[in-house]
C-alpha cells in the first residue's frame, strides 16, 4: 500500500490551492497565484512538507490534460482556424525571438559555452499554455478575440518547444542529431494533430448510444477521461505533449466542431453540455493539483539568494523573456490593445521552461547557479504575468468592450 | 515523469470496466462482475497488461474510500443506530464463525501448523465492505431494513478483521503481541469513530461558507475530496481501515445527521443535494478503479489448476467461508427472508482478506499453493455473490415488496 501520507499530501494541497486561491481572489490578485503560492509554501522551497514524487506529478499531469480537454471543448474551431495565420506569426516570433536573444545574451554578455546559451534559450521559448489560459478565464476573456489567438500561438509554440527540446536531448545525451528523425516526428505530430479530433469525433457515437442505453451511472465520467487520457498518450507516444491530446479530445466533443463534411459529424448540443456539467466537477477537483505542482516544482530554496550573479542573470533574461514575447504580439496586425494584450497573454513560462531547466541540470550542461537563475525568471514571468494582466483590462477596459468576451470569474 | 504507459492503463482500467460491466447487465449479471473481469483480462491472471503498482493502487483506494462517503452520505445514521445491535451480532458472529471453523478445519482436517491455520482462518473474516455495498445497490435494496443491519455488519467486521490483522502482522514479524497495545489500537479506532463524524460535521460550516461567497468555482468537490482524503489518512494512523475515514465523512454530511443536541447542527438539505450532484461524477470516475483493481490483484495465474489440493482445500474453507456468514444472518431476529438475505450479503469477501493472504506469503507463513487455494476462496466468495442475491431478490420478490427500497440499477 502506498500507505496514509500521499493521502495527506493530496489533502493538503487541495486544501491549501483553495485557500490561499481565495485569498489570492480577496486581494485584488487572480486565484492560480494563490495555487502556486501554496505549492511554493508547502514545497521544498518553504515547509518542505510536499516532494513532488512520481504520484503527485500523474495527478498534476492529468490536470493540465483535464484543464486542456475544457478548453478544447469552449474552443471555436472555426474562429481559431481563422486566428491560425496570427496565432503562427505570434508563435514563431514569440518562440524564435526569446531563443535568439536569450542564445546572444548568454554568449556574448554572460560569455557561456554554445550548449549552455542554447539550453538557457530553449528554457525561455515556450509560453506556458496552462497558466495563459488560466489567466484568460479569470479576466473573463479566454472566448474573445485576442483569446482565440493566444490559445492557437499557446498550442503552437507548446509543440515548438517540444521538438526543440526532442532535439536538445538527443543532442546532450548522444553529442548529435538528426535531422530526419525530428522531422519524422514533427511530421507524426502534425499528423495526430490533424487527426485526432476527428478519430475522438467518431468515438462520440458510442458514448451517446451508451448515454442513452446503460443502466449503471458514469457513463460520462468513465468513458471522457477514458478517451482525454488515452488521446493524451497517444500525442506523448508520437512526441507531442501531452495536453495537447486532452486539448484535440476537447475540440474533438466541442460544440462548434468544424469540418469540411460538417454535416456528417454535426454537432448534439444537449450531448456537449452535459459533457461539460458532468465533467465540470472532475476538472475542477484536479487543474488545482496541477498549480500547485507548478509551485512545489519552483524550489526557489536551491536560490541562493545573496548573490549577484543570480540577480543581473535572472533579471537580464527574464527582461529578454518579457520583450520578446510582448514583441511577438506588437509585430501581428491587430488594434494596438489587442497586440498589447496578446503580447502580455504569451509571457508566463512554465512546464516546457521547467523541463528545460531540469534536462540541463541533471545532464550537466547547468550548473547550481543558471538553473537556479532559469527557475527565477519562469517564476517572475508566471507568478508576475496575472497582476499585470488583470491591471491591463481594468485600466483600457473601454477599448474592449466591443469585443465579445466570455462570462468569466473577474 | 512517469511517462505515458500509466496513463493507458487507467484509461483501458476505465475503458474495460465500463465494457465489460455494460455486458455483464445485459447477460444478467450485475456491473461489478464485469468490472472485476475486466480487472482479471487485463491484469496478470490472463492477459498480464497491467500490474498493479503504488499508483494503480492508490487510485483504487481513493475510488473505495470514496464510494463510502457515497455510502455514508446516503445512509440514515438514526436506522443505523437503531439497527446496531443486529448489525453487531451479525459481525461478531460473521467475524469468531468463519475464524473458528476455518482454524479447526485447516488444523485438524488439513494438518497444518497453528499459525499457518490462524492466518488462513483470518483471511475468512472479513466481508468485503465494497463489493457488498455495491451488490445492494445494483439490485436496488442499498437503503433497505437489511441493508442497514449489513452495512453496519460490514463496518464492525471490517474493524475486526484489521485488528486481528494487526495482531498477526505484529506476531508475524516480532513472536509476541502485547494486549496493552492492541487494547489501546481499539480505543483509538471507536475514538475516531464516535468523534470523527462530529469533527466533519463542524467543517461543513466553513464548506457552505466558501460556497456562498467564491467566485472561483469547484468548491464541492476541491474542499470533499479534501475532507474525505484527510479522514481516511486519519484513519490510517489511527489504525482503522482508510475507508472507514471516507465513510465518517460521508455520515456527517448526510441529510439524516442525527445527534443528541441535532438542533445545532441541523442538516441543510439544499446543500446535501448539491454535495451528492457535484459529487456523483467524481466516484463514479474512481469507484470502477477499484474493483478493476480487486480483479488485478487476484492473480489466478498463480493457480496450478491441475492440483487435487488446491481444490479440495479451496472447496472446503469457501463451504465454511459461505455456510458461516449464512450462519450470522439466520441468528439474528428479523423475518426468515431477511435473515437470508443478511447472511447472502454477508458472504464476499476482498480487500482485508487478499491483504491477509499477502502478508501471510510475504511473511513466509504460506506457501505458494496454499495462497493460491485463499485467492481462489475470494474469487469463489466475490463472484458469486452477486448472481445468487440478485437471483434470490427476484424470486422471493413478493416477500419484499412491503420492506422499504431504495430505487436502484437493477
Amino acid at each position: 500500500m502506498p500507505g496514509h501520507d500521499i493521502l495527506f499530501q493530496i489533502a493538503l494541497m487541495l486544501l491549501g490551492a483553495r485557500l490561499l486561491g481565495e485569498a489570492a481572489i480577496r486581494l485584488g490578485a487572480p486565484a492560480l497565484i494563490g495555487e502556486m503560492c501554496a505549492g511554493i509554501l508547502v514545497g521544498p522551497s518553504l515547509l518542505g512538507w510536499i516532494h513532488p514524487g512520481d504520484i503527485i506529478v500523474l495527478l498534476a499531469e492529468i490536470g493540465i490534460i483535464l484543464l486542456l480537454f475544457e478548453v478544447g471543448l469552449e474552443a471555436d474551431v472555426e474562429r481559431l482556424l481563422r486566428a491560425g495565420g496570427k496565432s503562427a506569426a505570434v508563435a514563431l516570433i514569440g518562440f524564435f525571438a526569446p531563443f535568439l536573444f536569450g542564445y546572444l545574451a548568454c554568449r556574448y554578455l554572460f560569455d557561456l559555452d554554445t550548449l549552455v546559451s542554447v539550453f538557457i534559450a530553449g528554457t525561455l521559448t515556450a509560453t506556458s499554455i496552462g497558466v495563459t489560459v488560466r489567466i484568460l478565464r479569470d479576466v473573463g476573456r479566454s472566448g474573445s478575440r485576442e483569446g482565440q489567438v493566444v490559445l492557437g500561438a499557446a498550442v503552437l509554440d507548446d509543440l515548438l518547444g517540444v521538438f526543440l527540446l526532442a532535439i536538445l536531448y538527443e543532442f546532450a545525451m548522444e553529442g548529435t542529431f538528426s535531422a530526419t528523425g525530428a522531422g519524422a516526428v514533427i511530421m507524426l505530430v502534425l499528423g495526430f494533430f490533424l487527426l485526432a479530433p476527428l478519430a475522438a469525433r467518431l468515438v462520440a457515437p458510442a458514448i451517446r448510444y451508451l448515454l442513452r442505453t446503460s443502466r449503471v451511472p458514469g457513463v460520462i465520467p468513465v468513458t471522457l477521461v477514458a478517451l482525454v487520457l488515452a488521446m493524451a498518450g497517444l500525442a506523448h507516444v508520437l512526441g507531442a505533449p501531452q495536453l495537447l491530446g486532452g486539448f484535440a479530445a476537447g475540440l474533438a466533443l466541442s460544440r462548434r466542431f468544424f469540418l469540411p463534411f460538417g454535416a456528417l459529424l454535426r454537432a448534439d448540443h444537449e450531448f456537449t453540455e452535459r459533457v461539460e456539467r458532468e465533467m465540470a466537477p472532475v476538472i475542477q477537483l484536479f487543474t488545482p493539483l496541477f498549480f500547485v505542482t507548478v509551485g512545489l516544482s519552483l524550489e526557489l530554496g536551491a536560490v541562493d539568494w545573496g548573490s549577484p550573479f543570480i540577480w543581473v542573470f535572472s533579471l537580464s533574461l527574464a527582461g529578454i523573456a518579457i520583450a520578446s514575447k510582448l514583441l511577438a504580439g506588437l509585430l501581428i496586425r491587430e488594434p494596438w490593445h489587442l497586440r498589447i494584450s496578446i503580447g502580455m497573454c504569451m509571457v508566463p513560462r512554465g512546464e516546457v521552461g521547467l523541463i528545460f531547466a531540469e534536462l540541463g541540470r541533471t545532464s550537466g550542461v547547468l550548473d547550481a547557479e543558471m538553473y537556479a537563475g532559469l527557475v527565477l525568471v519562469i517564476a517572475y514571468t508566471t507568478l508576475l504575468s496575472p497582476f499585470w494582466i488583470k491591471l491591463y483590462y481594468s485600466l483600457f477596459q473601454h477599448r474592449f468592450e466591443t469585443e465579445p468576451g466570455h462570462a468569466g470569474a473577474a
